[in-house]
Formats: C-alpha cells, structure tokens, sequence
C-alpha cells in the first residue's frame, strides 16, 4: 500500500470539496484534466445503465462555461454548500490510473433557512497524474434522490 | 504507529458501507466471523447497561438469516442507504485483537422522496484476522434517536 | 509527508469529538492549550471579516467556566450531539505550529423526537504541541445558518 499516494489522493478530494464550498467556482475546472468527463447522474439510471444525466460535460471548456453560467448568467437564489465525506476508497491503480469512490453528502443552507439536506450519493472517479498533480479525468456523481429541491447549480 | 493497519481498517470500513449501500446484502455476512456478535441499540440501553437491543444477532448464520428476510420474506418499502462516516478510531490492539468506534450517519432515500435522515450513532467494533483478511467479532451499533422512522429493514 | 503527524491529527480530532458526543465535558478544555481561543463565528461574519461571534471563549479558564455552565447553571433540555466529519485537511505545518481545517455536520437527538441537523460548518484550527500531546490553540467553527434551532449550548 502506497501511504503517499493515500494521502494525496485525500488532499486532491479535500481541496475539490473546499474550492467549492468556499465558493471559488473558477478554481474547479482546474481540479480536471484537460479532456475530462463531469457528470451528474440519477442512480436509478444509473443503476440500469442508463445514460441520461442531469449534468453532463466533456471537456475542461464545459466546465468554464458552466462557471461562468453559475456565476454570470443563471438567475437562482445563492446558498451555501457544505460537503461531508469520508476516506476515498482506491479502487484500482493500474497504468497511471486511478479509480476511486466515496460516498458523500451535500448540505445546503439559504440566507435565513435552516440547513437542509441537498444532495446525497457517491462520487465514482478516474484519477491521473497532470504535470505531477493529480487531476480528475472523469467524476461521476451518482446520487440517490430524485426529488432534487430546486435545482441544482453550483458544482456537485 | 502502525499505517498499513489502518488504511486495512478504513479499507474494511468503506467495503463494508459499499456492499450495504449498494445493496449487495448477500455478501453483508462475510464481512463477518464465522463466531460473530451483531447487534443494533438504542443509546439510552446502551449508556444504562441495559442488554435489550433492536436487533441482535450471534452468529453468521444468524446474518444470513436476516438477509434471505431482508431480500425474500420481509414486507417493506425498498429504499436506498447511503453511509457518511470518517476514519475509524483505533482504540485497542492487543494479541491481535483490534478495537475501533467511529460515528455513522445514514440517509434513506425512498422512490419518490427526498433524502432523510434515517439513523445516526457509532459503530463500536472488534475486529479480527481470519484467513487474513480483517473481520468483524463484533458490531454495535449504538444509535442516538429511539424514534425510528419504520423499521430499520437493511442493516446498518 | 509526514504521515505519524497525519494519523496523530486525526487522532486529536477523533477524540475531540468522541468526548463532546459522549457528554463527557469536563474533558473538553484539556483538548485546549492554556492560552487559547474557541469561537463560534457565522459564516457571514467570517467571511466579510466581521468580529462579532456567536460564542467566544479566550482561555482555558473560560472553556472551564463554560463547562460549568452548561452542567450546572444553564438551564437546557438535554440532547445528543453526533459529529460527522472526514479528515483534516493538513494547511501549513511551520515552526511547530499547524494550521487545519475540516467540515463537519452536527446532528441532534432531543428525547422522543427523531434527529435533526442541527450545525454545520467548517473548523479552522491552529494546533501546536504541548507536553508531546497535540492541543488545540485555537478553533475556530464557522457555521453556516444563522438560524441556530434553539440554542447552542453543548460544545461543538
């Protein structure tokens, strides 16, 4: 068992998660390769293979615009996000490559709301190496609920 | 300070979580010892001493039972858990014994409904090498709130 | 990477939380070095630099006098704390003195009533070494609902 690699792994999910919760939405393309797979998928659906997402981009370029839709252009109420997980679980490490899991939950809170549950599910990515850092090359959210209040805008 | 030891421990924690999220429930025993003690418990009998316990279970059989229940004779709702806990305290570990207690959080998703809380509390739990692979001898599961919504069907 | 002062930092907040949810709050202050600082700030007024927080403790005689409080003169229904957290991100490890952070979801159990969230946020802390045991010198939780069910009145 490699520890070093254990713990980088934490720190890229760490820094993932507190890029977005503090929000700092232009950071987040930049915890993905440049050719990169974000999606964010029903588990019913994904359970049966199927390929609808509620979010889906291919691309580093998607992800910029996404941000500056989140940022610029989409009319919603803003809240805050904050993000509770465990270890990521290394599922394969082969060629370079990276697979992990962990499941994780989402609270949001809206100005003068109490703080609710958003968002529930697990995070199935592929991880590689970038000029030395680890980058995510593809991150599914898989999430449990259907019901999803509102929309969900910011990233995942 | 042991680090191989304890990514085994988080390893068996996160593929323990991910065969009950994933609903995989015929591999739930084999996380067990053949000699095992599981039990579920209201915190308030657990902080008394008191022994009465929700569900109890005293040996692998007894768990196979409970999942050929679970998946051919109970009656239920089906929904989906999703585990969100940290990293396991590793209290003892003497003659190869190993103690650890972390606390757990559990989010039911039902067809059709937003995510609740379901149950929360700690998992205190003896851990064992057999075969050498890490084991459990014995899990509780000490839950804090003794209004259980339903039935705690899936174990926890 | 140091990975001793990895497990060791998840050990210090492992224990922190297990004697805060285990009501045993008269241990609290000794995760404290003798000169400290614990607040509970808003997320707002942390991120707009404003002062005011909704619980500021300046000592580890105030953290004592709080634990009186709360055990003797505060006149509360008693609840359950239950502390979801992953890992301390690792910030800056300089000259002894270690800065971390990490989110964490609070649930509360009230007898006869099922559990709610109750406090989320971040905990941005400065740990130093004290007698060979890492303290606590100061902790910061910053919170993201300012509306707080009832009152705060355990530890978070």
């Amino acid at each position: 068992m490699d520890a070093t690699l254990r713990f980088e792994i934490d720190d890229l999910y760490s820094a993932y998660v507190a890029c977005i919760d503090e929000g700092r939405f232009a950071d987040w393309p930049e915890f993905f390769t440049e050719e990169c797979v974000y999606r964010v998928v029903p588990r019913e659906n994904f359970d049966r293979g199927l390929p609808l997402s509620t979010l889906a981009f291919e691309s580093k370029g998607m992800l910029k615009d996404r941000v500056y839709g989140v940022t610029q252009t989409l009319f919603h109420a803003p809240y805050y996000q904050r993000h509770i997980f465990g270890r990521p679980q290394l599922l394969e490490h082969r060629d370079g490559v990276i697979r992990t899991q962990v499941n994780y939950l989402v609270l949001r809170t809206r100005q003068n709301d109490p703080t609710e549950l958003f968002n529930t599910g697990r995070y199935i990515d592929t991880i590689v190496r970038e000029n030395a850092q680890l980058k995510f090359r593809e991150k599914l959210c898989v999430f449990d609920s259907e019901l999803i209040p509102n929309s969900i805008i910011y990233p995942l």
